[in-house]
């Protein structure tokens, strides 16, 4: 890549219909943009089509979009265009569990996970020495009623505004968000589900995992929903066990699912890869 | 091993209480035994003490169980013996699908699964053949009704008692056991689930899997109780998927998962590795 | 896909350089194509381009090659077209061992793997029963000294001949082929390796495995080429082993690894998802 | 557990022969113990037979060891008597690289790994903050030459004496520790591998690995031996990887592998749930 051009990100979601790629292409060729990376998909679900691409131009943003203009509209596309490694704004809701803050916040600062986390929102004080640490705001609005619920829900949408957050991640935040925040933040908010959905919900997963006596346990990274646990499924992953495990054993074990998975939704999302199609996700890795 | 000694396999279950073990290992060396496998489980859930053994002893079954049988009494044992090896006489179940048919009469002729099957039963005559080649007896009756199933079922338990079957392998068989066969059996029939229990029950897995975008799928293999698809879990498998996946293809990969997990328990059962502690399995792989 | 369509497969390799896609896409337009499936890469290790479409028309071989004619030129392509699903004719060449030969086989009947197999050739009889069964033609070339190593390989390369072989699957056959022989087979010959290379090589790994007390035994499927076990690596398995595990019973774990990572290679190989990059293989899953 | 008992862990290695268990659980029943968890194995590579018990006992550690002593010096017996969960006073020697070195501070912070780590020692001082954040001494000895070399190992041996060190974590310390060294450590160091071994040896195996196109990387934690990188192996994972991955995504993927492998094996030494059987290892899960 020369020292002076930019590298790009485009997400491109349409109707499904001959000559789209075509069509993409000749407007990145018309920008003197180099493709790095494409990926497609098309939906028999809903008939829709999907791209995600990487672009190596020395065209600024208003000569990229300009090229893109007439495809945008001729197969009316919804089209996203951002840089490449850009820090995603990313809001933290947290509780008392560290495991899932500890990994998100030492990836970043190790630098294989590309965020801005102006702070952490907690309903408890347990992890503000960990969020000191890495140098991260941390702010406690405690939650034991309507009312304050009420409360911590308005600082949420507070900080989104104040800090125009891309990216809200309930790193094992335990309370349940209201219908209006689900939606205020629909496509935008990343839960880790303390489970292998759909398959023990509620509370309690891993008593349950142990009561079964299951093989296999695991975690699931899924958008927010006003359905509770049944988002789109972003990632899961599920690690062997044996009759042996105590469910306290069953948790940790479960905690190691639950860090690593959340943090590849995240990782994935911060570079536009994870794409909505109905209920399920079209992940372009 | 010299000659003209015995392998045997033990297993054990009784009251937990402190002793055991020494009293146990007392009466195999009283039989000239040697252990060559050991393992043992205390459950915290049900107060119950498991343990297999596997032993070298010049002592026929008489010495042996004459050795065991004060340790027996005085503990409230439940005690099996039986020769290493020995191939366990087993009936199949099949419908149509070939896959996991296929994969335990393979293995058995290979020498990996020391069964003895002297017939697969099912209610369609699609792998005649298959077992034809594997030269094991294959009958057909027909499920069309409740008079039809009743036939079946009948010559189900007539198989079972003719042959002196020891385990009932479901494999692929789609028809729903009565609750009279499943208690019957209870014990010693082992049905593979085409999906991650607790996961999607029910018919097509594969669609709903597909329609709620999984990342993972799989199969367990499980216990028959009278209570559909919640018998204890022996074991499970599951293998990462994509959005690109289509039903068919799901299904495709998850059959896979089903003739490997349902191979798996099958074996675990013959080598006497499993045993049941409530709803849970105690596997001493 | 309307009932007079075709399915194409298409794969092209050239130098990477920008504009491909956007010349490639508007040949398919023109020939009416509809792209059902796409994957590209740019491999920053050769400068080369690489990609394999599956494309929707109604033209026919001809027009379809003369819309790519000129965009083959203009971008110095190697370019091949096949129809999605096509059988390819597949040469198993095999020793004495069942389980890769048998995977291979019973997949092809049951219609999960697309291949012609016109002939198992092997230089032991153990395994015609098991060709004979599936109704593939069988044939036995022993091989003990160097001139029967020679007819082997002759009788090899006048089937290849005979039968327009496309791709010729070493299944366990445990005979070192002759340098010309690779060379003659080069692209087109698959092995299946008896160990996660680069890891034990040569004879006996499971031995070798078990000495050294690892805890992950695999399989690697790979080219044939002249430098022994150093072929493009196309996949690769483990699974987690202990060390109460035999050197015959990781044997008998690892062949299961090799039959299904042998089966995934040929798979992806008769679909044309493989191509060449050096040293190392691209696999558009 | 009753209040006033103590939960010991024993573990055993002595020539295998028949009775061995009876007389150890024997001397158990005499000091009033319960055995809670008891695994075994014969090794019949060397003769050797291997246990280790947990068990919960009024007794103190001299009346234990009283029961014990005619038992271990009839069978020939090499015994060790610890308290389960007993913090293991643990040296961690780094470099520059933090994620081994934060994934143990941050368990052992957390409570799932029960070390008492007095020091870490770095021959960079890039991870001082880190040790800060955890509260744990950090101590730098450049290394830059052969007297400087020198210089740190006599440190590591001083800290070793000074703090009665019980395990030596190489975590990603970039040294090749001296023979004289590697045998004063012999049996209590432990270092992870930035490869599957025996795989890509040496330097640089990320490259070696992307050169070779490998579609599984993985690490290896192995005891610290004089012959590099061939010490009993205590744990080894993989992932899969495919063409896309550049060598410093392969190297990130690999530093998740490394830091969870280095854990698992660091936990399990502390659980004394590790015994070493010539060049390999027996794991007691």
């Amino acid at each position: 890549m020369s020292a002076n051009s930019n590298h790009w990100v485009v997400t491109i979601v349409c109707p499904d219909m001959p000559g789209i790629v075509h069509a993409v292409t000749g407007a990145i060729v018309a920008a003197e943009g180099n493709i790095t990376e494409s990926k497609q998909f098309s939906s028999d679900d809903t008939g829709r089509f999907f791209m995600r691409l990487q672009v190596e131009s020395a065209a600024d943003r208003g000569v990229f979009e300009k090229a893109l203009a007439p495809v945008k509209e001729k197969y009316g596309m919804t089209v996203s265009l951002d840089i490449v490694g850009r820090p995603l704004r990313t809001l933290v809701l947290a509780s008392t569990a560290a495991h899932c803050v500890n990994d998100l916040l030492f990836r970043q600062r190790a630098g294989h996970l590309s965020l801005d986390i102006p702070l952490v929102l907690s309903n408890h004080s347990d992890l503000r020495q960990l969020a000191d640490f890495y140098g991260v705001a941390f702010e406690t609005v405690p939650v034991t009623d309507d009312m304050s619920k009420t409360l911590m829900e308005r600082r949420i949408l507070d900080a989104v505004e104040d800090h125009d957050i891309e990216l809200v991640v309930l790193a094992r935040y335990m309370q349940i968000l209201s219908p209006e925040l689900c939606r205020a933040l629909e496509g935008r908010a990343i839960n880790i589900h303390h489970s292998f959905l759909p398959g023990f919900k509620g509370a309690s997963p891993y008593k349950q995992a142990h009561a079964r006596g299951v093989k296999l346990i695991g975690a699931t990274a899924h958008f927010v929903t006003t359905d509770l646990d049944e988002g789109p499924i972003i990632e899961q992953n599920v690690v062997r066990v044996d009759h042996s495990r105590t469910p306290s054993e069953l948790m940790s074990i479960g905690q190691d699912e639950e860090s690593r998975t959340l943090t590849q939704a995240v990782k994935w999302f911060a570079e536009k890869r994870i794409l909505v199609d109905g209920a399920r996700t079209i992940i372009f890795t």
